[in-house]
């Protein structure tokens, strides 16, 4: 058994055009497979896609319905010190990322901020003085 | 610069003590870090993390609002048969997921389809002959 989990979370966009430019702007590098319907962006983890919003209900069956400004998912991405976490914030909203919350000392001993896609997706800015990330760019949780 | 991109997924969930459950029977392996308010679980990608659903909108300075069936958002498991999809799918039906499409050939030449986990979140199980996973259990998208 062979089974890659969480290979790909897709966000449903409004215009992918727009989000392409956006995470392109955050400096992700785009899969070469990328379609005009459908982009792929590589990270260290995950890949991402990005599709239509509609089109990405349609394809699970379920109905695209009224939106809330919680999807109930929010994603990371995790720095080694509080300055990166400074310049991704910043480099965010220069790409024309929403503010959610500013980036600020937290409960756990780390610092983290969130800001929002285009589309409303949640992103969170952290550093975790108590995790490490290894040279391939990869997180390590104990 | 080190920056872990997309490191975790984390999923708001009403009732923990279920999500934690489900994802278990799913095969998922707990981080020994994971604590009584959050569960992290490891996969090959990035990590998912478990967390009440209104804390997270919270923590994200949303407002948590009401629900749609659809979050905008869906998750993938990429396996390397279509025997094996249907092993997965079994497996999540077992554990306690909902169908919303049954496993069937795609107009891409591969064969996916889709569940809802104990909060609505969407997950693909998808064999796509055209990927690779890698003997570390990671998709590569060329």
């Amino acid at each position: 058994m062979t089974a890659a989990v969480l290979s790909i979370v897709t966000l449903g966009v409004d215009d992918l055009a727009r989000s392409f430019a956006f995470y392109e702007a955050l400096g992700l590098e785009r899969c070469t497979s990328s379609q005009d319907e459908i982009v792929w962006f590589r990270t260290p983890h995950s890949y991402i896609g990005l599709f239509g919003r509609d089109e990405l209900a349609q394809d699970a069956a379920i109905e695209p319905g009224g939106r809330t400004a919680f999807g109930g998912v929010t994603l990371a991405i995790n720095v080694s010190s509080e300055g990166e976490a400074d310049e991704w914030f910043e480099r965010a909203l220069a790409a024309g990322a929403d503010v959610l919350k500013r980036l600020e000392k937290t409960s756990w001993g780390g610092y983290s901020g969130y800001f929002a896609d285009p589309d409303g997706h949640a992103w969170e800015i952290a550093h975790n003085p108590s995790w490490t990330i290894g040279d391939d760019g990869r997180l390590v949780i104990p």
